[in-house]
């Protein structure tokens, strides 16, 4: 495999920048393409005027997440102009590595026509999981915040158990807080006890509910309806950290005077260089295991 | 579903004991059935004389793990009599629950002709889960009585990053150790950094190998050829807990003249009681989430 | 000893509003005086419009942190009118216990001339470690507001390891950062490295100060002269937590261009509901412990 | 000061070889005295057949811990012969300086009358802080290879909160024990709550006793008399670390058929090679507090 030199980022929002800011560090040739709106590039990223010749010269592309909004170009908040999908996939040169994140099945195919199948750097693991380490810090961040306590001594709920859960888990019970998880899977649940909570299967969850001081939910399908919000008591916050459309009757929740937020992006909001970083890294692991594929063959 | 009052355990060694004493602690009427070589049962467990009688009474019962070694016979370690699978099968009630552990398909096929499918408890994630930190502990015990020095300060390297190998760093990192993880999967090694260690890329053990004062392996593959194993430290200890046939290349260890430690089934050996409890904990839940699953209906 | 019922709160900020409350949860009659400034008092707390009719009905009175700013009149920053300390001292029933925060020896000697000494809660080791990790927490929050990555992966240098740093740090390496602890003191830096940081001698300081990403203070006596703050890395945030005169050299951090975040009485703004409980429970064992004593005599 | 090269060991167990050993591999000149009776000395240390001239030879002398058991003979287990501490005094060179464990005062008369006044490592915190560490997992290998269960889930209590109790409750809590800590400070059982157990004050004990599956105890006073003993879980394990005369009524709970054990001197016992860096160390910076003080001059 060509070994990479040149890298060009195309799009996104800070997140981008910093990622660039990133490949500079590690010692990369980096064009970034589609931050003309005002933004002001750290130094070493050569801001490039024109894209096809950004893309052109470089040995691997990096487009942004989400890669595109509409399904046509690329998705470029802090440009003035727009850039084509299918316009961006002619100007690569052969061998150029594609890099996108949550890239869709029609983006895909523009790419593959030309010879450069994307590689998601979304669907990475320790993309999601450095990411629920950003979200967990996040969520952190909001309950100091808003409690007019300490987290030490509070009855914290957890609901689900998967990435950002474990992550948050291991924060909050180091700061002393009492940490219930409640999820479906006994293995769940195991695991959830094993790093410290009282695990509670989620059909006990009405047994546990009205003692907490805080509610955080990670599970993206309603887990805390009408039923189980109005057992609340009345100054408990809730925290819901799931993606569209969440986990908490938000509705109800107001009606009740519930103090809810509705925390979504964290990464990119709580610790935008982190979030970068976070990409950069993911996609030299990409490359590192290309390499070791390639050596063998 | 019908109510579960009576359990026969059925034959295994002394954690099918304790598993039988914890169902008694629970409240259950259990029978056992294999412990007639010179076991004494504890208080309250009914020692059946005729296997035929305890499981026409029972509303559920047990089997080992394994639960045949032959694919004939029950596993019977502790009794003087063999016991056929077939003839259990047959004196089975109607509405019996039947559990066992590594159930093989031959052993499955023998019950279903009765209408009384085994459920497997081995492949439970609670049961795996559990199981691991029992193992890590006995892991933990391991070093401790091995190592002329405290675990507090050494460098360790815990190769894979599966169940045993999260509960084992959580201890190990407690305890002040240096740990670092060894593994394939980016995803893995993000998660070994989270929980305290240093992630390093099963291609880059080399790098790493030479500095370690314990290594335990958890991967069911040999990691640890000859090429790594000489150049560990010759005081060097190291502790394979990988099913056969381990991840260590015994020869070349004795060789060199390593200490090398071959752990199998440390929950049975190191904290039987609990091997026991977790195996009646996890056909407690299985028995939950067939009455939630029999609700619905 | 004589049971203690009734308790009056004097003086003081919002802390010893939920001071009042929480006796009040606890099932004492609680009086409040001076909070006549619009403050919105939580249900069933009394407030007294006079204040000798509180102060002679009470078991107890609890005054505020400090208990006086001019060695004359209570510190009531909340009402509209003053209390003359002399005043309160002579209106107290015999045997009524007196409590105050960081009572200088006028105050003592004011009450004791009543017969009431004044018993210290500020004095108090476990009132100095709850608050303790109430001030890390609010440095943990300010952490995680100011930084634009995450707070896991980061190098943090902790001067000290009194109270304030113990707290934080078990707090800091659980969120993944690589702690440093600098002290003087072999011991201090002894427990530092079994709480699972690095630390380093205050000699050896500036080989480690170049490579931090945040800085926090906790000792009061300039550990961070121009020398020091010279090293940093112009992005480095430094906080810090010591009372006046801090350990920092303002001028030059500013000077220099780093961000530098002073804060001080961090429980009482960024947790007061804790702040007060904390009070409260210190003085539940202050009573505690005359009642033991007094048992034995 | 003069420069330490050369360092002379005498008498001592094997705790005295292991830290002569750590002498060496930090680069010094090692004579060893008192380790004749059929001791094989690691590479590297010489092996000194005349006291006089190793000891006139050296920058720097250390003697065991503790120095003397009869007062006038250095503490020799590993030798045949016997060496007086006057006749030790009076052979070393003017600027020698002399390190011992537990110095008596008639010891410390000896050696001033030739101006040598001996420096104490016994007395030093850090020293005391790593001995505590590895007593603390000198604990958890007997509480392990007791226990028929894992530690995972058991209720163990430790009683007291020095140093001891503080590096083991951090072990006990991330092996997901359920600890309990009694003491009479509140501001002890502060922080045993902050580091995760729940403080029980002493004059409560009674009402958590009988729930445990483990005591360890750790202050040297009888706190677990008849009264305590008879209310333990009859298969509760009772670990005594106190020195004598320990904190437990032996003789009652062997009565009452407990399973009793004192562990003294864990970490000479359980970890000789540890326990000897731990005084090289202490040494180290004994040295280096004394240049530092003389710089100074």
């Amino acid at each position: 495999m060509k070994e990479m030199k040149t890298i060009t980022v195309v799009g996104g929002d800070l997140r981008q920048v910093y990622l660039a800011q990133a490949f500079v560090q590690s010692g990369y040739t980096v064009y970034a393409v589609g931050f003309d709106a005002g933004v002001e590039l750290p130094e070493g990223i050569i801001a490039a005027d024109r894209a096809d010749i950004a893309l052109l010269l470089c040995d691997a592309v990096v487009f942004p997440l989400p890669m595109t909004l509409d399904g046509k170009t690329v998705n470029t908040p802090l440009s003035e102009h727009t850039l084509e999908l299918t316009q961006c996939a002619k100007m690569l040169p052969a061998e150029c590595l594609v890099f996108g994140g949550r890239v869709d099945e029609n983006t895909q195919a523009v790419f593959e026509r030309t010879g450069h199948p994307v590689e998601d750097y979304f669907k990475r693991e320790e993309f999601a999981v450095h990411n629920a380490q950003a979200t967990a810090e996040g969520a952190v961040e909001i309950i100091l915040r808003e409690l007019p306590t300490t987290i030490y001594g509070r009855n914290i709920l957890v609901t689900g158990f998967g990435r950002i859960s474990k992550a948050l888990v291991r924060i909050l019970t180091a700061m002393g807080a009492k940490v219930t998880v409640s999820a479906r899977k006994y293995g769940d649940l195991a695991w959830a006890e094993i790093y410290g909570c009282e695990g509670v299967h989620i059909s006990d969850l009405g047994l546990v509910i009205g003692k907490q001081d805080v509610v955080v939910n990670t599970v993206p399908a309603v887990v805390l309806p009408r039923k189980m919000l109005s057992r609340l008591d009345p100054g408990c916050l809730v925290v819901d950290l799931a993606s569209k459309p969440g986990g908490v009757d938000f509705d109800t929740a107001k009606q009740l005077g519930l103090k809810t937020i509705w925390a979504l992006s964290l990464p990119g909001k709580a610790a935008p260089v982190t979030a970068g970083e976070i990409i950069k890294n993911t996609i030299v692991n990409m490359i590192a295991e290309r390499r070791e594929t390639d050596g063998k063959d």
